[in-house]
């Protein structure tokens, strides 16, 4: 398995990136080459300060970073050195099957689209995000990637979300549902009423639409939607668990006997915090493209960058891209059968 | 202030919501009369039970019920007697100045949007909810009322928001933003960016785009989108609430060690329960039209009920649709001065 980190990016500088290589390289024993891309002299810095070497480690210099302002499309016609190209190039040349980034996600996005172009049949990449409820864990898709959908891309969006639920997370068979405001069949936007019919013409397990109220009770494993919903719906999470642990955290030492408390009931807080910790996942694969690309979080730190290249390294161990291709093509000729897309589509 | 409450629709029958509006009338002196809208049989024998005697309530037969599983146009035309249609025909006619109902969510807003007439400039009404947060409410509209909207409605939410939060919350000066994918200007779908533009004419604290992790971190009062989204908001964050609450609880009742604890800083549960309870806000207010209207929840029962009475007499007695008309009729004048609607609109 050979895979590429850019290394530059993150909030928290090139070093913690590094740490998190170093974890991969010592756990992972399928990692047989693992890229490092950014500033050599940055790279080298950190690599010398840990007195790391391996064999497996190379870097690649890259002399510009795409900044969390950039503008992704413009920024990448202006940065041509920069970190993000430059590692998903290792991708397009073949000397890698996979890029975990920390970067910009509109440059990651649009770089990986436009270097690597999406898999056969596919229009538009989505990214993945696995959200863990009390009694399953569900993914979302998209979460960011794709801001004006259209009904084919929810299609291809549950047909990649059941793959990846299913190959990659070992659910047996997903449960798929289009997030909506109701849960009948006639309730919804112009957008998710027209992919409705899209998706009961697929081998998924569709279970229609979903609303809010099913996210969190284990009635769905795989919640297809926009982009602009998704991430919507990803940071409202996020933002409330994040609100309610310091709410709950101030409450509990508001006073001596709660303190008390806290401390002989502490087992119940960490099962739920380690659960709910974002660093487990360490980031959401960018389905639909040919490569394994995995965002990490602009804040991740050591463990969750260890967690991300995992990700990138089972994606590209699952082999999804070949059985999405399969599937996709399946799905569209159903749809042309049906009369829903026509046969030059997409 | 004369109110109406239609006790049919609701998940648990006419009898608890008789006990609300017993509830209300004790505590809240302001009203006046109360009208009782169903079916006469079964409230009398609620009454009769209870052995409850109010001069002002008052029994208005209703020989119908628009059920949850109707569709609110088709509903209404059919059921032309039922107590949703009744309930809002007495504030047309003058003699109630608002209506709570537990029922039908499109077929109140169906209901009193036809019969009512939206205020003069406003084209849409909003459902409008209040959400707690760690160390400020937040005001989401629209909730649900309105599912494929124009940059105009949204401008509206944000005039009508900015008044709710002010003169029936208390909120000195609310800070408007728009739910989006990310907070920069140019983020957003065709509908938030042209809203955007829209808002920036008005006299609101506007404070732009917020994204899903400003929502539970005090930097938004008075938050913008469309129903859709707001409906699936509201709805996740509901369900995350109480899948968070319902795993909190089993973990805490695993081991004895944890009961003990759980028992000690029992106080600081309560304390964010409280807070988090539906039943403190009652119901949502539909916003922009000539009445006060409040959806309670389907669920709700005898407290809830109370106090979604109690908002439908605070809502009357700020009179917040006068100031809305005025506050309309000017931003409307703005967009037409800045060239962004043609001057007959809306």
């Amino acid at each position: 398995m050979r895979l590429a980190v850019d290394v530059m990016g993150g909030d928290h500088g090139c070093g913690v990136v590094v740490d998190g290589a170093i974890l991969a390289l010592k756990q992972n024993t399928k990692i047989t080459r693992l890229f490092l891309v950014g500033r050599q002299e940055e790279i080298e810095k950190a690599l010398r300060e840990r007195k790391f070497h391996d064999e497996r480690l190379e870097v690649v210099h890259a002399s510009e970073v795409l900044a969390m302002t950039d503008k992704p499309v413009e920024g990448l016609r202006r940065k041509k050195d920069c970190s993000i190209l430059k590692a998903i190039d290792l991708v397009k040349e073949g000397k890698a099957e996979g890029v975990v980034s920390l970067g910009n996600t509109g440059g990651l996005v649009a770089a990986s689209t436009i270097r690597l172009r999406p898999l056969p049949g596919v229009d538009r990449p989505g990214i993945l995000t696995v959200i863990p409820a009390p009694k399953n864990e569900f993914v979302l898709l998209d979460s960011g990637a794709n801001t004006e959908c259209r009904p084919i891309h929810l299609l291809h969006y549950a047909v990649m979300g059941n793959i990846y639920s299913r190959d990659v997370l070992g659910c047996k068979t997903p449960r798929v549902g289009i997030l909506c405001n109701g849960t009948e069949e006639n309730k919804g936007n112009a957008l998710t009423l027209e992919a409705f019919k899209f998706c009961k013409q697929v081998d998924i397990e569709f279970v229609g639409n979903v609303e809010g109220h099913d996210l969190f009770s284990n009635r769905v494993d795989v919640v297809i939607c926009d982009g602009f919903i998704g991430n919507i719906v990803l940071k409202t999470v996020e933002s409330f668990a994040k609100g309610l642990a310091s709410w709950l955290k101030s409450e509990l030492t508001a006073n001596p006997l709660r303190v008390m408390g806290a401390i002989l009931a502490g087992g119940a807080f960490k099962k739920i915090k380690k659960r709910m910790d974002p660093d487990t996942y360490g980031g959401a694969p960018l389905l639909g493209l040919n490569g394994n690309i995995v965002k990490a979080h602009a804040s991740a730190r050591d463990v969750a960058v260890m967690n991300a290249i995992r990700l990138a390294s089972e994606a590209a161990q699952s082999q999804i891209n070949q059985t999405i291709v399969e599937a996709v093509a399946l799905a569209n000729q159903r749809l042309v059968a049906a009369k829903l897309i026509p046969s030059s589509t997409p």
